[in-house]
């Protein structure tokens, strides 16, 4: 992506690797401040997945299939069985990370299988690719999906979206984003409703950033105000992203999506979700099957941003002692989404049948029946 | 009101009034410092309320009264038709405040009808008394719902509430507090789940300071979170206030209590707003009539609290220049109220009937046929 820093355009990734080192922006500063991070091998990898330097499914991803990269460079001159424990056991490390997105779990399973056959220097070659691939077919999603989405989009169009999913969050063009980006480029005049997202903040700190160096009209707004902006029939869409898709189409993203599906579906607004297969997860039956991540209570009583000076500052919001609850997701049912935007054009209903034909391994038949979505 | 402040019990109130000066406690600047401000005249009473140093349904409404209090108070000394100049244009002043809640259009009513007979010092005797009534009013009214509320509560309920009406919105006991408070009073297990309520935070702020002062349990959430725990099977009720309710139900409340309505109904868990007749304004007839706040941007884009060493500091989150919209209320249909909990007990459907029936002037019958809610 395009980013100006100080009045100078950079062309950066979220994510990428150098040698044995994987280099981030780091996403907790923005938008007060531009810094990429090293992270020397796997183990702070799997920390600045977690700790949030990185976010969003396909910027995770990429993090843990460059991980799996950073793990085989370390072991590159132990014996094969040496080099397979030491890999397993960084595969682990990454999973353990955060639980809800797929991609990081298949990233982590891509590099694996990358490493089944022929002696260490061959895996470790293979799994090199590998983590470059995750990365190069996300860049290729996201354009597919740019160019999907932008069909729905009409001239005039007011759209809202949650949480970031842009470049930041799915390397490219990002998920629910590029459509707004395509269609932009196409000269259609969009406007965007960007929650703020609470409680990290991600709407006010990176898509309102986003949108702002893109040129792309758009109005930041309190996540409690969306209901009252698609009442009122000022927003004619919506597009998230999305962090894991069940088989059935049950959808797991930012804590908030589900209300805002709710309220769209209740204001008869459709509402699409926009992710490349990497983020649909077969193995996963139903939303129920989806694990939530709870974060730190104290994102839900702090908040962090600049000072009057200008300077970095952690704030706390409410009283010393206060008791907090954070889940990090929900679970938004397949019923109040229209559809799916992929890599393979719009997916409409009966999603079930339609992932397993357009995402389904060959030969890998549905294992349980379609039960309408 | 007792609260603790630095390990002293003390008794205060939201507002009140010593001769010509109206005492305020600071919202702004709760939880992190308990400071009460003095406001001279009704000038500084009318921008205190704009700038909600005190905020809630009740306790403007009380400012405003006291402040037409002061009004006459300052005009005390002129013959009777300068007087009534003086008053009406200090009536505009605080009229001019903020637009939303019922209560402070009907306190400066109540306050002008007072003055409608009489030499000026009983004029001023009428209104100084009218203003007292309206917090004595206020205060029972509360009461009154309280134990019309805590009917509803079942032991082990867990009670979802957005914003702050507790006794600094509506002095006594509040009105979506009360029942809550009279549940634990009458010793059932209570649970709270508090949205922190962007973006000024007053549950963040507030109700959960209130909350943790009477040892209710509680937890504070983002906005976002709501649905999820609904969605869960972890909400059995939901309380709110009221800012104005039109006659026929529909309810202005702080932005976002519509989403948690759509998001209650969804999931089948009653939804009670609390409030008294102060609140009910039957010359509005539906929501589509109420004009709804919409303030500084600035609300949004910052956020106040207290800094790692203690000070209190404002933030901002987003990018300098970052373009925000800030509706402060929104209204949430009729439709998806259970009913009504007030000082004469609980109002269920058909909503205006018994409003009329309840809250309307003798002799005045509905303007209007009942349309159904």
């Amino acid at each position: 992506m395009k980013v100006k820093v100080d009045g100078e355009e950079r062309d950066v990734l979220a994510v990428w690797r150098e040698r044995g080192v994987v280099k981030m922006v780091d996403q907790r500063k923005l938008p007060h401040s531009f810094e990429i991070i090293d992270l020397n091998d796997h183990k702070e990898t799997a920390w600045a997945i977690k700790v949030m330097v990185t976010r969003g499914a396909g910027s995770i991803g990429c993090a843990a299939g460059f991980g799996m990269a950073q793990a085989a460079l370390e072991a590159a001159d132990l014996p094969d069985e040496e080099f397979m424990a030491y890999l397993n056991e960084a595969a682990d490390t990454l999973r353990d990370t955060r639980p809800t997105a797929a991609n990081l779990f298949k990233a982590v399973d891509k590099c694996l299988k990358a490493s089944e056959w022929g002696k260490v220097s061959v895996k470790v070659e293979g799994i090199l690719r590998e983590a470059e691939y995750i990365l190069k077919d996300d860049i290729k999603a996201t354009e597919a999906i740019a160019k999907a989405g932008a069909k729905l989009i009409k001239d005039g169009f007011k759209i809202l979206t949650h949480c970031n999913a842009g470049a930041l969050a799915y390397i490219g063009m990002g998920t629910a984003l590029a459509p707004i980006r395509q269609a932009h480029r196409e000269g259609m005049d969009v406007f965007v409703w960007v929650n703020e997202t609470r409680p990290r903040g991600q709407g006010a700190r990176i898509t309102a950033w986003e949108l702002e160096q893109e040129g792309i009209p758009y109005a930041l707004i309190a996540d409690n105000a969306a209901g009252y902006f698609m009442q009122r029939g000022e927003v004619d869409m919506v597009i998230v992203g999305a962090d894991r898709i069940a088989a059935n189409g049950d959808t797991a993203n930012k804590i908030g999506t589900y209300e805002k599906a709710v309220g769209a579906f209740e204001n008869k607004i459709p509402f699409w979700v926009a992710a490349p297969g990497m983020t649909i997860d077969l193995q996963t039956k139903t939303g129920g099957d989806i694990e939530i991540e709870e974060r730190d209570p104290r994102e839900v009583t702090e908040m962090w941003g600049l000072n009057e000076e200008g300077e970095p500052t952690t704030i706390r919001v409410a009283a010393e002692g206060t008791n907090a609850r954070n889940p990090a997701f929900d679970v938004t049912p397949a019923k109040f989404i229209n559809g799916f935007i992929t890599e393979h054009g719009l997916v409409e209903r009966p999603f079930i049948e339609a992932f397993y034909w357009l995402f389904g391994q060959p030969g890998l038949p549905p294992s349980f029946k379609y039960a309408g979505t």
